[in-house]
């Protein structure tokens, strides 16, 4: 029977924290903003758009939306971005990639102020990530994961923790925040040979994979703690994450669930972001 | 017995890429040119200066020398680095760090123009080594490492690699060029518990924890490729590396040794980081 570690449970202090910090900047006439870029109609982004603004609303957080039609020109685009990063009305900014193929990513990641940059795209926000100092802000999602180790009390100081992708949204930041925390550190990938005997000598297992039900018994062993990135929709049709929920459950000690899991201190995270921008911008 | 990596012997074929290089830009009426900082006259750096002037005579590369006082100030040191950003006749910079402890030496980091940043030392340039990119420069030191591994032919893919050190210089960018090279990368540091089990796991071991002698055959077993970033002065003032050569060399299946390892290789990447600076200047 493992502890259910609930995204709910780790918002509930980290909303109180961005909510008090939010009504003290309004006391000051600053309000502090989003804004929101999405190029096309995808269905992720439509549904985390819907929660993140959701989670505005109930923080105190005022969201702009700039919505573009899935055929934009990277000119339109590339304006669209110029357009945010002098709106001083706009603390943080969240893009939603991947962009269609016609657009150039790298250019309009590149183009973002990184002041602004809510998660962690701009190389700036990577480097910090890298180097691990406080400037500019990591990827929400890795930056959940490590909310909700603190928030349940998981020292990582000298655990052995294993990270199963490298993508630069999840995996690659999650191995350095960890490493941060004075976790020893491993990054599993598609390449990686016997994953599962690597997963069991993990005290911390921190799986980004993006591939349903993926971690099954055989990667794990009591005492572990497991943090489920993954979001997928199983063969009925409902979500699941990465790891095989009713096979880890029984076994390790701590387990996050899919969904109510990372997904929902994600955005609580984002809209923390979006008040400490407005906070570091008005200080100036 | 293991196989002793020598870096002359990834040198005989680095150089000789370089030098062609070289001659084909100077052909072209470019004459790749490293512009070299120093302030003060720590031995270390006056040692490694020296070495690295060598190699550019070697290698048709030429040097301009900037060197400053131990007190220099800061408005002084931002002057020169302004100057050789600005010098379009020096095509690559390598600024000695440490600088004393009344510089501000991020700030003199994030001055220097990151297309002339020989060795990884602005944000743009950690940023690509984090990301897996192919811009800016990488440490050399690192990249010293990947050339040994790829000069004997070492496979990463689907290995077991562990680095112990955690560094900006060597540690943490050698741990992402490993997983570039689809290596499983774990990383070891001072707060790791039961290092040496750990490090009987890897496959590839690559050592940059700056302990003279650190790495004992207890860390070991057969089969191993090891690099030795290692440079220390032991107690009868000879050159030594962070693993214990006498031990590990009955042992493993390969091994640099210290000197004539890693640096050896490490001076010669600088040399090659500006002859590729001046290739890509050139062609604006």
């Amino acid at each position: 029977m493992a502890q259910i570690m609930l995204g709910k449970e780790v918002n509930a202090s980290l909303n109180e924290r961005i909510r008090a910090k939010a009504e003290e900047l309004k006391a000051k006439g600053v309000f502090p903003t989003l804004g929101i870029i999405r190029v096309g109609q995808r269905g992720d982004d439509i549904s985390y758009e819907k929660g993140a603004m959701k989670r505005c609303a109930t923080l105190g957080v005022e969201v702009k939306q700039f919505l573009l039609p899935a055929d934009v020109s990277q000119e339109t685009l590339m304006e669209t971005i110029q357009q945010v990063n002098q709106d001083k009305g706009i603390h943080g900014v969240l893009m939603f990639r991947p962009l269609p193929d016609h657009l150039d990513e790298e250019a309009a990641c590149a183009a973002l102020d990184p002041e602004k940059d809510m998660d962690g795209i701009t190389s700036g926000s990577m480097a910090g990530v890298f180097v691990g100092h406080e400037k500019g802000f990591p990827p929400c999602t890795p930056e959940a994961c490590m909310e909700i180790l603190d928030h349940y009390g998981v020292d990582c100081q000298g655990k052995r923790a294993v990270v199963i992708g490298r993508s630069l949204v999840v995996g690659k930041p999650a191995a350095m925040m960890l490493l941060q925390k004075n976790a020893t550190v491993t990054i599993c990938h598609t390449k990686t040979q016997d994953m599962a005997a690597i997963c069991r000598e993990a005290d911390i297992l921190v799986v980004a994979a993006g591939q349903p039900d993926m971690v099954t018994k055989e990667f794990l062993r009591p005492g572990q703690v497991v943090i489920d990135v993954g979001i997928n929709v199983d063969a009925e049709g409902k979500l699941c994450g990465d790891v095989d929920f009713a096979q880890a459950e029984p076994v390790v000690a701590a387990i996050t669930p899919v969904p109510g899991g990372v997904g929902t201190v994600t955005t609580s995270v984002l809209v923390g972001h979006v008040v400490e921008a407005a906070a570091r911008q008005e200080g100036r």
